[in-house]
């Protein structure tokens, strides 16, 4: 049988590094080489990118709502750049965010990461708002097709302050942060997708600009993989991203830090003429954020 | 210049009642007569129950996750139905509950909301847990165009209790609902979407199971439309559903209820052979409940 998708994800980020590639066609910044914005010229480049991660990188996030902002095509073009990081054997987190109740939920969760998804991944991010009922769909069907779920605990924007920080009350009364809270109320569920390595394929995507939140988080969550975003453009360093990462076999583990557009849409790569000049700068680009997150994963 | 969207949904559910059709395409529930279970039968199927609205409800919810299962196919079915619903004059609220962070949610709020979108809606469900910088995007592009937004506040599944119900600490320590708290952190942006009406294009979903909590939320927000799930096969009544409502020129009013597989769907359309029986039964269905809001909403 396949493994769990902790286990998966646990033993390639030790063979590669804990680099997840963002993938955010922003029509802005698709480069001119591979055509005009819209949904063809982000399918070329998102296989491009795919291409370059293969051996430099284990895992890809592509980010839906960039993808979906040109409607149903979008969405084709979104389905064919997972297929591609799907066969190439790379990991996929399908960066959608979603959430809705019951029937709506079970949609979601069979679209994405059933049984001959035309949308093929590893894992979907969702939110957490609705309740604990909303995303028990995702939770049953990543049990059954050895799939992952990740849900927003603390994000990396400034708005994660606005709820996310506000403080409700523990069990025993005293203040906690709700993403603390939400954390714990996952803790049944991320039992569930407990793999043989000990790591739950239940992430928590926790904020890089929060160093102290995901330490934090941590200690509430000892089991769930983290996803971190903020790394790269969004200003956080290497060593911060991993400050909810804990000793593993060969240095800090428990997660993978995402980098998208100063990895995958590097200064580098701008004034690219030719393919094979865009393919070098972009692949420089991910070995040098790799070896950096490697750097500051030993001990 | 097109009236604001708050203005319209007033004007509209003032002439034809308060009920919002919702359009959801569960493949277990699509009656044999449009077809195989499938993006194909979806889009007639959604076609067939916008015509049964006009003239009897003024505003239709598709339900983004369940068309999205069919991935790229499922969204150009929705395309469709959204085109259909907005060319017959309908006020279509797309229910897709989205979120995230500033690009990407731009590309959201554009693809949806901005003109010559491929999905044309009036309004787009938001999920706030990430905070107010998610959700700018949304309400910059609908104070552009004349759009709604509508923020999940109060949601009708049971789950709704474990995170939107928690007590946080309100500006003077005293706790209040995290879904209050979310309710009073909008108001600069209910606000900024207030039609000539008084009425707000900054709409609240608040559920109908909770009646008490949605009084609670029409206190904290007193001119946010209400966006109100579960009346119906939900199991919440009439008056119930519109205890967020409040005084208006002909009647209690304040958002619209929605309906779905009770009118949608309903019992006496399920054995339909022929096209004109089953016109006739949800024709019948949307008239029945749309009746009974209008009554419960008389003073």
């Amino acid at each position: 049988m396949k493994a769990g998708f902790a286990d998966r994800l646990v033993d390639a980020t030790r063979r590669l590094g804990p680099l997840c590639v963002g993938i955010d066609p922003h029509p802005a910044l698709i480069p001119a080489l591979f055509g005009e914005a819209g949904p063809e010229a982000a399918t070329k480049w998102g296989r491009a990118v795919v291409a370059q991660c293969v051996g430099r990188a284990a895992v890809v996030k592509p980010q839906a709502g960039l993808f979906e902002r040109w409607g149903s095509r979008g969405m084709a073009a979104l389905e064919q750049v997972c297929r591609a990081a799907t066969e190439a054997g790379l990991i996929v987190i399908l960066d959608a965010k979603r959430g809705d109740i019951g029937t709506t939920a079970e949609g979601y969760a069979e679209g994405y990461l059933g049984v001959g998804s035309s949308c093929p991944c590893d894992a979907i991010t969702v939110n957490p708002y609705m309740g604990l009922d909303t995303l028990e769909p995702f939770v049953s069907v990543a049990e059954k097709t050895g799939k992952g779920v990740v849900v927003l605990a603390r994000t990396s924007n400034p708005g994660s302050r606005d709820f996310q920080a506000k403080l409700v009350a523990d069990s025993e009364g005293r203040g906690e942060p709700l993403y603390i809270h939400v954390a714990k109320a996952l803790g049944p569920m991320i039992a569930r997708l407990k793999g043989e390595s000990g790591w739950s394929g239940l992430m928590l995507v926790a904020g890089a600009t929060g160093p102290e939140d995901a330490a934090r988080l941590r200690a509430a969550a000892g089991d769930a993989l983290f996803l971190v975003p903020g790394y790269g453009a969004q200003g956080a360093g290497a060593r911060d991203a991993m400050a909810g990462f804990v000793k593993g076999k060969a240095g800090l583990e428990g997660g993978v830090v995402n980098a998208s557009r100063s990895v995958a849409m590097p200064e580098s790569a701008k004034g690219a003429k030719a393919a094979k000049d865009w393919d070098r700068a972009v692949a420089l680009a991910i070995e040098a954020a790799q070896a950096e997150l490697v750097e500051a994963a030993r001990l």
